[in-house]
């Protein structure tokens, strides 16, 4: 029907994740997603070991990319500067993705066992990006820190991204994300201490 | 041998706690537990539906502690305040049970099916803090932010307690993690910039 094209892997992971949105990850088969990408369970099971390993790749370059931009940040820059920095410079690895990523994460959000998998994943970007902090020359407590925080603003802001109807960049998303977690510690003022932010928003 | 104790789901726990971390979670059976324990499997399956319900309790009574303390939290508190004073109510809860909760977190850290469960855990503490930010007047990003960063300051914060030679209180531990987040999240001042946090830390 369509086009003949060559990009076996990139079929595959589109067919499984429309069937995954369409009938839910237990119920798709291996032999659906391979018919209707047009290709031999074979083919399937030489781009992936298993159904869950579409959407959770065994070579995601994004711990290497977090690791290498955190590492190659200048070195006076405060750890949660450093964070945003290796976050930004991977936001375009989720962003070239556009649709699929949105197609992913609608089907972890259905299921359990895959959000459980989705948080293992963000806790091994965690460790990558505490230790190398550690490695900038941070103490252990500040480094498991600025890292949980770092990943913390990443899911909320991934999650507003996955949801913008108005499609601004995951990027813009970070660092917006990151501007109201500073806001978050903002010590009560007693002269605006009824117009707290707590209230400004309420009234919103 | 010991003296007879009418608590036979406590005896069951420290039995499990003992075995899991002597012969591992995956090598010990539910009969095992019972035997140690001086009581029936019939018994241990009143108390506890598998053998991993003795770690994930399903009565856990914690989500409901952070729940209400920060619902009850005083208005005008920024959201971090909120969540600090939480997690300082909900301490008790882990502080009682002392050495039990230091070797269910050795159980946890040896075991990759454990850790990813008791990341769910977490993510449900998570959102559970997020919607009572929601209730109090707080916009989406704010409240998941607020929530993300206390639970990722809290998840810090535990592993110090469980390590701390000194005990010092887990209540303290949070306070000392929260107040290192606010200084990781603080805005940059120009003036320091030279001295900057990273600097410090790197010379210490």
């Amino acid at each position: 029907m369509s086009r003949w094209k060559p990009d076996a892997r990139g079929r595959l992971e589109k067919a499984a994740l429309e069937l995954y949105n369409h009938q839910g990850f237990d119920a798709t088969t291996v032999a659906e997603i391979a018919t209707r990408a047009g290709v031999t369970e074979r083919t399937f099971y030489r781009h992936f070991a298993d159904k869950r390993e579409v959407l959770f790749p065994a070579d995601n370059p994004i711990a290497d990319v977090l690791a290498d931009a955190s590492a190659a940040a200048p070195v006076p820059l405060p750890p949660l500067e450093v964070i945003t920095h290796a976050l930004t410079e991977a936001a375009p690895v989720f962003e070239e993705r556009g649709d699929l990523a949105r197609q992913r994460q609608a089907v972890i959000a259905a299921n359990p066992e895959l959000q459980e998998r989705e948080l293992a994943k963000l806790a091994a970007f965690t460790s990558t990006l505490a230790h190398v902090l550690r490695e900038r020359g941070l103490e252990t407590t500040t480094a498991a820190l600025a890292a949980e925080i770092g990943i913390a603003a990443f899911k909320v802001a991934y999650e507003r991204w996955v949801n913008d109807a108005d499609r601004h960049s995951l990027a813009q998303h970070i660092r917006e994300t990151l501007d109201t977690a500073r806001h978050l510690i903002a010590p009560a003022e007693p002269a605006t201490g009824d117009m707290s932010f707590t209230g400004q928003e309420g009234a919103a």
